[in-house]
C-alpha cells in the first residue's frame, strides 16, 4: 500500500512525472521531445538506464530532467523507481516489457511501448482496464506510425462507403542518398543489428488474391515485391512475419490481398539471400574455432568444393553469378573476402556475421539515415476501384538524431502527452488504431516534419 | 527395497527375464529373435506395449513369451514391470528412454536402446557404472551396425599401422528393386514417417579436406554426394547432423575428411528439395483452413503467382524445371496436383505433407524394403594410400519383417544375449564401438544374413 501514496500526490495538477526506461540508440528524439515540452506541462522527466552515464548524456543540462541508474533485474529498486512516475515509457528490450507492465499494474501506472503486443502482455488487458490504466503498445514507427496512417486512410475509405479489397504496406529503415554513396548495399545498422541479421526467420503469412500464402525463410529474399515510392525510385519489399492478424485489427473484412513488408534498396535482397542460403544468419548453434577465423574462412565454412578453389569462385559457381554481379560487389565491399580476423572468440553464425557487417555498417559521424514507408490500398466504391497510395520519407539529422529515433520516439512522446492530459479514453492493452490516437498524433508529427503524403 | 527381491531371485541361473518395451513397427525381428533363443537359455520374454493387442500379436503362441500392457506415464506400474526383468530393451520413442533408464538405475537393471545417447542419458554414466550396470545405446542399424562395422574396419587399419585420413559412411532405408517399380521416388516409409519428413532440419557439420564445413537445411538436398554401391548402382547421399563428434568416438585423430550421411535413390534429393524450399516440411506452426484443403491447395499455399496460374506452372517456373522433369514426375506420382482433400482437420505443414505422402508411401502387402550401408575409408600406410570400401545390403522378407526391423532389432537381441551371458565387461552408458561388441555381434549377424562385404 506504501506504493500508492505517491500516486495520490501525483494526481494533483501540480507536477507529473514521466519515466523513460532505457536511453539507448533510439531514445534521443523521444527524450528531447519530452524535455522540450516538460516546462509547459509541469512535467518531470526521469531517464533511467543501466548505464547512468548514458542516461545523463541524454538528459544533458535540462532542468526538467534527471538521470538515474536502472536495472530491471533488481525487483525492489525497479518498483520504487516506477512508483515515482505517473506514466512509464519502456524502451527496454521487448522481453522485459512484461515485467515493467506487471509493476505498472501493481503500482497503478500507465505504460507506453513501441513493441508488438506479446501474448503475456495481452493477458493483462482486463486487469489494466479494470484498474483504469492504459498499456499502449506498437506506438513507434513499424509498428506505430504504420498502424496510425493505415487506419486513418482505411477509416476515410470506409466513411466514403468504400470497401478495401487490397492493402499492402512496406516500411524500411535505410540510409539517405547522400550518405555513403559508395556503399552498394545502401544500408547501415540504424536499429538493433541482431534483429537485422536474423530478420525474417520463421514463416511469413499473408493473403494474396483471396488465398492464404506462406513464405519460408529460405524463399523470403527471392519472393520480393518491387515497390515504387514517388520521388525516391523503386525499392525491394519482402513480407513480414504475420500479415493475417492485421485483417481483423484493421477491420478489413473484405480484403483479398493483405501484405505487410519491409523495404530495402534495389539489389539488397539478392545479395542478402546468398548469406541466408549459406546459413550465415543462423543463430541457433556455436561455430567452432571462431578465435582463429578470418572473414574469408567464415564464408568458406558454408561453401561446397575443394580447399584449393577460391571462396569467390565457389560462391559464383554455387549461385550462378559473375564476378561483376551486384551480389559479388556487395559481398566484396563488406570485406567478406579479406583475411582479416573476425575478432570474436566465440559466436553463432549470426553473431559472427553481425560482427563482420558492423565494421562497415555502423553509422559514422555525419551519416544520415532515412525512413521510407508506403501504403498501397485498392478500394471498391460501388463497383469502381480506386488505388490510393500514401508515403512517408523522413531523413535523420545526423548519426545520433536519426530518422529511426524520431519516428520510433516521437509517437510515444506525443502519446504520453495525450494520456497525461486525459485526452485518451481507451484503457487496457491497446494499439493505436483508433482515431483518438491517430488524429492528434499524426497531426503533431506533421508539425515535427513527419508527414504521410497521399498520391 | 521391495524391488530388489526379484533381482536376487533372478540372479539364480534358472531363469532370466528380458523386457521389451514397445512392440511397434521395428520390433518384430527383435522379438522373434529373443523368442527363438529363449528356450536354449531359459529366458522369459515379456513384451510390453501401450496396446496389449499389439504386444500379444508379436508374442503369438510362443511359450517363452508373455504380453502385457505398459504405459511409461504410470510410474508405479512401470517400476514394477521393470523390476520383474533382468534386462530391459527400450524401443519407446527416444525421449522416453531417460525415464526407463532412471527406473533401471534404481532397480538395478541393464538397458539396451537403438537410439542416440542424449545428454541426460550421458549424465547417468557414472551412476550406472558404479552400480555395475550397462546402459548400451546406439545398438541398432544407424546408429548401431554402422558404428560396429566402421570400428572393425578402423581397428584393423590401425592394427596394420595405417592412419585413416578420410572416412565417409552412408546408410539408407530404401525399397527393394522389385517393389513398386512404378514409384519414381524408389522410397516408402519404413520407419517413423515424421522423422523422414523433418529429416535434416538444423545444421549438418562435418570435416572436409581438413576444414570444418556447415550445411544449413536449405542447402542440404542440393549438396549431395554420389555414392556407388557395388552391384546396386549409384545413390545420392546427404550429410547427417553432426559428423564431428565421431572423430573422437572412432579414434580418428588424423582424419581430414569425416562425413556421415543418409542414402536415397537417384533423383530423390532434387525432388525432395522442392518440398524443402517451399517450406512444406516445417513443423513449427499450424496451417489455416486445413479441413477444406486439397493436395493442390497445400502446394499452392507455398507458391508465388496469381490464382489463375496452375500450380504445376508455378512450380516449373520457380524451380526452372520442365513438365517431364524427374522432379515433376515424382510430385505428380505422389498426388500433389490432385483435388483430393488432405483429410486432416488441422496440422503443421510437415503433418499435412506426411499425411499426403503416406497415401502412397506406406508399405503394401508384399512390399520389401532394403537397407544399404557403405563405408569408404582412405588410409595411409607409411605414405601409401589405400581406399577400402565395405557395404551392406539387406532386403526385407515382407512388409512386417522388414530389413529395417531386422537390422535395428537383431543387434539389440544379440547384445542382450551377450550381456546376460556375462560376455560383456563394459559398464556405464556406452555405445558399441569396442571389439567386445562388434566382433560377436557382427559374427552372429552374418549367420542371420546381415553381412558387410569389403571391396
Amino acid at each position: 500500500m506504501e506504493f500508492y501514496k505517491p500516486l495520490i500526490w501525483a494526481t494533483l495538477p501540480a507536477m507529473k512525472t514521466v519515466l523513460v526506461l532505457g536511453a539507448g540508440r533510439s531514445s534521443s528524439s523521444l527524450i528531447a521531445y519530452l524535455l522540450s515540452v516538460a516546462n509547459q506541462f509541469s512535467w518531470k522527466i526521469i531517464v533511467a538506464d543501466f548505464s547512468l552515464a548514458v542516461a545523463k548524456q541524454k538528459v544533458d543540462s535540462s532542468p526538467a530532467g534527471s538521470a538515474i541508474h536502472f536495472n530491471i533485474e533488481h525487483e525492489e529498486a525497479s518498483k520504487s523507481t516506477i512508483a515515482s512516475a505517473d506514466l512509464v515509457i519502456s524502451l527496454l528490450p521487448p522481453h522485459f516489457h512484461i515485467r515493467v507492465a506487471q509493476h505498472c499494474l501493481s503500482l497503478g501506472k500507465h505504460l507506453i511501448t513501441a513493441s508488438y503486443v506479446s501474448d503475456e502482455m495481452k493477458n493483462l488487458d482486463e486487469e489494466a482496464r479494470s484498474s483504469g490504466l492504459i498499456f499502449l503498445n506498437e506506438c513507434g514507427l513499424d509498428p506505430g506510425i504504420d498502424h496510425m496512417s493505415a487506419m486513418q486512410l482505411i477509416d476515410s475509405i470506409h466513411a466514403l462507403g468504400g470497401k478495401v479489397i487490397s492493402f499492402e504496406s512496406f516500411t524500411g529503415g535505410l540510409i539517405a542518398p547522400e550518405t555513403d554513396p559508395e556503399n552498394p548495399w545502401r544500408y547501415k545498422f540504424t536499429w538493433n543489428p541482431r534483429n537485422v541479421v536474423t530478420a525474417g526467420q520463421g514463416i511469413a503469412k499473408f493473403r494474396h488474391e483471396g488465398k492464404l500464402k506462406y513464405i519460408p525463410y529460405q524463399q523470403l529474399f527471392t519472393r520480393i515485391s518491387h515497390v515504387s515510392v514517388p520521388g525516391y525510385g523503386t525499392f525491394e519489399g519482402y513480407a513480414n512475419r504475420d500479415s493475417l492478424k492485421y485483417i481483423d485489427l484493421y477491420a478489413l473484412k473484405d480484403v483479398k490481398t493483405m501484405l505487410r513488408g519491409t523495404l530495402r534498396n534495389y539489389g539488397f535482397c539478392s545479395a542478402w539471400n546468398i548469406l541466408v542460403q549459406l546459413g550465415c544468419c543462423d543463430d541457433t548453434y556455436l561455430l567452432e574455432d571462431v578465435a582463429s577465423m578470418t572473414h574469408r574462412d567464415f564464408l568458406d565454412a558454408f561453401l561446397d568444393g575443394s580447399k584449393t578453389e577460391a571462396t569467390e569462385d565457389k560462391i559464383m559457381r554455387q549461385f550462378s553469378i559473375t564476378s561483376d554481379s551486384t551480389e559479388m560487389k556487395r559481398l566484396t565491399w563488406s570485406g567478406f573476402f579479406t583475411d582479416e580476423k573476425v575478432g570474436l572468440t566465440k559466436g553463432t553464425p549470426a553473431q559472427v556475421l553481425e560482427h563482420i557487417l558492423n565494421k562497415k555498417w555502423s553509422l559514422a559521424p555525419g551519416d544520415k539515415d532515412m525512413i521510407v514507408m508506403i501504403h498501397k490500398v485498392i478500394a471498391d466504391f460501388q463497383g469502381k476501384t480506386k488505388t490510393i497510395q500514401s508515403s512517408l520519407v523522413v531523413k535523420g539529422d545526423d548519426e545520433a538524431h536519426t530518422a529511426m529515433a524520431k519516428t520510433v520516439g516521437l509517437p510515444m512522446g506525443i502519446a504520453a502527452k495525450l494520456v497525461l492530459q486525459n485526452q485518451i479514453t481507451s484503457r487496457g492493452v491497446v494499439i493505436p488504431v483508433s482515431a483518438e490516437f491517430y488524429n492528434p498524433i499524426l497531426n503533431e508529427l506533421k508539425t515535427l516534419g513527419v508527414e504521410m503524403l497521399e498520391h
